[in-house]
């Protein structure tokens, strides 16, 4: 035996923006906004560290915020959580981190949909469970009842999914929600739903949580960023939501992993949550905006781009775009001689990727996404 | 089987300053300082929240702040250690879980000493590891050759030690460290040190970092906190530092961990480890002298306390001060009688505790610590 990290690369995201900062590329690769943020919430954080303590917070979080939290989901989901199925923790990453090491016992089996966020496998695998993987396929990626049950076994216990998805920008249809709840309630599964991307839902679209499907409420933990809700990225606030005893186990995991997540910006995120929600409805008009243009921008230039519901990004189809490279091949070229930093497709599949797409990050101002559009034109 | 986590509590600290929080007990339970940290850190941070990104950092952490430690460990410590060597985590948590989880492989035995920070113990089972315990004795908790070898088998690959010593107070000395790495070297186990205590060591002690012995530059994995340097406890800003092979896999558990850790606090301890260090030997001084005070305090009330050279934290023992009661019985009867919240030693223990002292923290304003005295006083 040999560590389980031992054969892992860095993350392709921290690959790409690494080059990106060493050539100076535009980086439509690693998905983080251009802007700061929105003024007042980093207003509101640097207001806390003056003002309020920098020492330990309770555990699971400010009270405050786990109350917040409660009421948004509350207004925004029509979800029922009360402020103690709710710990924060040090970005969602954390709170994937924390489910799955609390969860998976070794030799479970845990039902996964690729493309998926490439952080999901080896998290599964340290936690000593096995990973099954059910692939779908462009442009539609539609769930389908006949593969999920072909990868279910006596053995499955979690599904691990993530909706709104990362890379795809597909928004779970629900029809497809509701034979996932089913397939949970009908194998005994627990759900773990990444749904970091909740509030990056565009053309009108609701986001519909699994946890609020019948059946799901007890065996369902719901994790969320405030990183992707108030762009700043940085900050590594998330959170996970469960019942009464699925939190509890959660917690166990959680006061061992980072014990505890960094006061001000919790303060800062539930006075943000507080507010009206104007601003956030001008933000997703904004990101719907951005994802406008850069789709129209390639497709003047040439390029077939698949639609995009939700996320930060869009992805352009190479071959439909007249491209006979690979997407690695695409990303390579293109970062050194165009200047662009992209991530490809492939980097979200453990095995049998499909090479045909490449993934950018559309959270850019109009004057960068020109430039790249520029830039990607003249690659061609 | 059943999740790993499944029969933990809550540890401890939380659960006695949930109580302090509840009761408004005085809170010398949980380690965290009284006062709100330096003025300037605080306002560093607050200026990088508005000035600096608040997006993604390198997920290794800022150049800036890993150039500053390795300066820092440079005049303090007398090491050389390179930026590449130090991997900033969200918490020296995070960093005991992500080395853990990078080195434990299922099987691994992780040699440890006891008494014991709460969290290894979980920790090493959740990454398979098979914990050895050496139980040290009070008052001197004395380390030997013996002791140690005894505990080492053929499957020993790590050893897990914290020094200066929570909950004990202790800073090992040179001959101990020296059988430790002895003994590393020997076995060929890799030492994961805990040396978040090494700014706050008292009485002209120096701290010696295990790292620097012979033969444990490559083997070793040191990791430090700017929560107890700069006495900011909810930062969560620490960090990992290793030889280039260890680092490697060290930042393959962290990416998928946490990530990275958040921008503006990094900024900020970078700036204040480039400060002169006048306000390092101040802070030094008034924590000794806080211990000096709850010591002579506790003395003249009729308490036997036992001398601490390190940490937030000295020890108080029992039966030496005519108390029948063990220390979970006094800890409960002080903070509901007395109001006054304080750790039994014996949650330092995985297996059969001393049970005869008691941990109190003195990291608190003069006024705090003789209200605290008063009421013990009071109590006996
Ligand atoms: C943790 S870096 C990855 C950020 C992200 O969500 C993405 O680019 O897919
Ligand atoms: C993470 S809470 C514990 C803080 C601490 O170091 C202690 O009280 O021992």
């Amino acid at each position: 035996g040999h560590p389980v990290y031992r054969d892992m690369p860095t993350t392709i995201f921290e690959k790409m923006s690494a080059r990106a900062r060493e050539t100076g590329a535009i980086n439509l690769g690693q998905g983080f906004p251009e802007g700061p943020g929105p003024r007042d919430v980093l207003q509101a954080a640097a207001a806390a560290l003056l003002n309020q303590s920098s020492q330990y917070p309770p555990m699971p979080g400010l009270i405050e915020l786990r109350t917040a939290l409660a009421g948004h989901y509350a207004r925004h989901q029509g979800l029922n959580l009360s402020p103690q199925d709710i710990i924060v923790t040090s970005g969602a990453t954390e709170a994937l981190s924390a489910s799955l090491l609390a969860l998976v016992r070794p030799g479970d089996e845990v039902l996964m949909l690729a493309p998926l966020y490439d952080a999901y496998v080896p998290l599964v695998e340290r936690a000593g469970g096995i990973p099954k993987i059910v692939t779908l396929t462009a442009p539609e990626w539609h769930i389908t009842r006949a593969a999920l049950e072909a990868a279910i076994t006596p053995r499955t216990r979690i599904l691990l999914i993530n909706n709104p998805v990362n890379p795809t920008g597909v928004v779970m249809r629900p029809t497809e929600l509701a034979l996932l709840a089913d397939l949970c309630v009908a194998h005994d599964l627990t759900a773990i739903c990444d749904e970091v991307w909740e509030e990056t839902v565009y053309d009108g679209q609701p986001h519909r949580p699994l946890i609020g499907f019948p059946g799901m409420r007890d065996r369902t933990v719901k994790i969320g960023s405030a990183g992707k809700i108030f762009s700043v990225t940085g900050w590594k606030v998330g959170w996970m939501c469960a019942a009464p005893a699925l939190a509890t186990l959660l917690a166990r995991a959680h006061q061992y992993l980072t014990f505890t997540t960094p006061p001000n910006l919790q303060w800062a995120v539930a006075e943000g949550l507080g507010w009206p929600d104007d601003w956030l409805v001008d933000q997703r008009a904004t990101y719907q905006a951005s994802r406008d243009r850069l789709a129209a921008g390639l497709e003047k230039a040439g390029y077939a781009v698949l639609s995009s519901g939700a996320t930060w990004f869009l992805s352009i189809d190479l071959p439909a775009s007249g491209i006979a490279l690979d997407d690695v091949s695409f990303c390579e070229r293109l970062i050194d001689e165009a200047g662009v930093a992209a991530i490809p497709l492939s980097a979200f599949y453990p095995t049998d990727p499909a090479t045909h797409l490449v993934r950018l990050c559309f959270a850019k101002t109009d004057a960068t996404l020109d430039r790249a559009i520029e830039r990607l034109a003249a690659f061609r």
